[in-house]
């Protein structure tokens, strides 16, 4: 079979490609070749991996490679939250246009072969908020009526009722998965407004001083990226019936605050690693912040078998497990001995 | 002040175009211009109104008018649900893209003079279906979770989301009017899955005879074009605070069922003229409106003040005074007497 990852160059997505590589197979088939679609270049070891191709472009210009036949799809490609909120057009290119594209280029390859592509999009919690008079609920739940209070959030939503009609239609067999915040991210911040739900675990534990723009008592929705990753395939390989007719699936998540998740950096790495967070509020990431979800309950998914992480300490210890495998010394320069 | 309305050639346009003309002004201010986009010309009357300006063509050809420079606009340019089954790339182009181009427009208007314009669009009481394994409510209400079981409701409830963002960057003050099915509409069927709820009634006063492809129990939510156009007007002059930080809005109905329908049909017009509809199902029409509601409440519009019409007979009556007003006697050929 034939897959396609848009941002597979990316955190996620890369470890999705290794994932599936590793399997070898997906919904029970072998995996003969698997596309990466990115406006970066994908890293050496999936680069040069003998079933990987590489498409490095925009989205938008790939239009004939999405109708080239994919029997599945992962679109993980996305500008982030917070980049989007300072660049309106970024967002309604990168995430609106370029997820139209890629559906146009599966309805071609429809039209043209009659193939039905299984595609899962890479949706997310951003897609709740406030429904005034009715404030955000503690916890939102997969049938919470979505209101998006960033442009990534109503893009994504816009994308899962396009995603949504493709399928009724039958021009792809299409599937939204609402990502929670994946972390620990490795690497540089990279702009989402979430983004210092990994900076207060990744920096200190590099040996970094960290600044947490919001308070202690902020509860938000987190996942693993292995966690993140097996979620993903396992709502690619559900039948269809098992999702009853309806597209979106919030995915499992672990509701904790930001004092817990610092709470659990010391327990797996000591006081002198947590020392290192300070607080110091930034209005624009606590407003935004301030309208996204503080919980979110998975029944959909939970229904199709999924569990969150053991713990925010359990996703931690993988962080670090990870930089250990990579020899990524310079990540854990601020452990104690 | 300079107003615009897309799809002001049609049957709502105009009728609202007509109603803005003879009040004069809106939100208390006198009328100067008023546009009209249609890619069909305007009615003699309207166009040779010395306040109208008409622009011929589609609207994506029409960004620079878009961008001139509007303090309102009215889009009701759409194509009708069901040619957007029919024809999917036509709902994507005149529906979601069109509507995106205006907003463009605006949003250029907004960046070049800080002019913010009010905004009603004409979204649809089509947004609304199941969500298995919930099936569709008895009524449905402004907060319930949409599901779109037509292309037609999927870019309507998309363009709702897309005017939700642009108004929260204030780059527009934008409203979604959620359209009840307007009756009884004039002339020709006009390729709407919703167009026999028309047709039934003014086929048999023009003494023609009508089929009916759905049951007598099939109910659903109807509105006059004079409440229609009123509650447009409403919806627009309500100060934005009065809509309490949502967007789409449930405009009134009275709910009724087919078999109520032909009964008021009688009330109002005689039996010979109820004799000339018979039943005939049709699957693909029935199959659509199936997943409609089939009643609709509007709590947030009584809190604007606005009612739903006084009975379905009432509805009737207006439409025979609107033939007689305007001399079609033809369309009354069948009324006894």
């Amino acid at each position: 079979m034939r897959i396609l990852v848009t941002g597979g160059a990316g955190f996620v997505g890369a470890r999705l490609a290794r994932a599936l590589l590793a399997r070898g197979a997906l919904s029970g088939r072998a995996i003969g070749e698997l596309v990466i679609a990115d406006q970066f270049p994908a890293p050496a070891d999936l680069a040069q991996h003998p079933s990987v191709r590489v498409h490095v472009g925009p989205m938008l210009e790939q239009l004939a490679l999405f109708a080239s036949g994919f029997d599945s799809v992962f679109h993980l490609a996305s500008a982030v939250s917070g980049e989007c909120e300072l660049d309106f057009d970024l967002g309604l290119r990168s995430n609106l246009d370029s997820t139209r594209c890629l559906l146009e280029g599966l309805r071609q390859a429809h039209a043209a072969t009659g193939q039905v592509a299984r595609m899962v999009f890479s949706s997310s919690v951003a897609v709740y908020g406030p429904n005034p008079p009715a404030p955000l609920p503690d916890w939102v739940d997969d049938g919470q009526l979505p209101s998006p209070q960033t442009s990534y959030g109503a893009h994504k939503l816009m994308c899962e009722y396009l995603l949504a009609d493709y399928s009724r239609k039958g021009y792809i067999d299409g599937r939204s998965a609402r990502l929670m915040t994946v972390t620990v991210r490795p690497g540089k911040p990279n702009g989402a407004a979430s983004g210092f739900f990994s900076g207060i675990i990744r920096e200190p534990l590099a040996g970094i001083e960290a600044v947490c723009p919001v308070d202690a008592s902020v509860s938000h929705c987190m996942a693993s990226p292995d966690n993140t990753v097996a979620a993903l395939i396992a709502i690619h390989e559900a039948p269809r019936e098992a999702l009853g007719g309806r597209y979106g699936i919030n995915l499992p998540s672990v509701r904790v605050t930001v004092g817990e998740m610092l709470q659990a950096l010391e327990q797996v790495a000591g006081p002198r690693v947590r020392a290192r967070v300070r607080f110091e509020r930034d209005e624009r990431i606590a407003g935004i912040v301030n309208d996204w979800a503080r919980g979110a309950r998975f029944g959909r998914a939970q229904a199709l078998g999924l569990r969150a992480d053991a713990s925010f300490a359990a996703i931690i210890e993988q962080y670090i497990a990870d930089c250990r495998r990579t020899g990524n010394t310079a990540a854990l320069r601020g452990l104690d001995g």
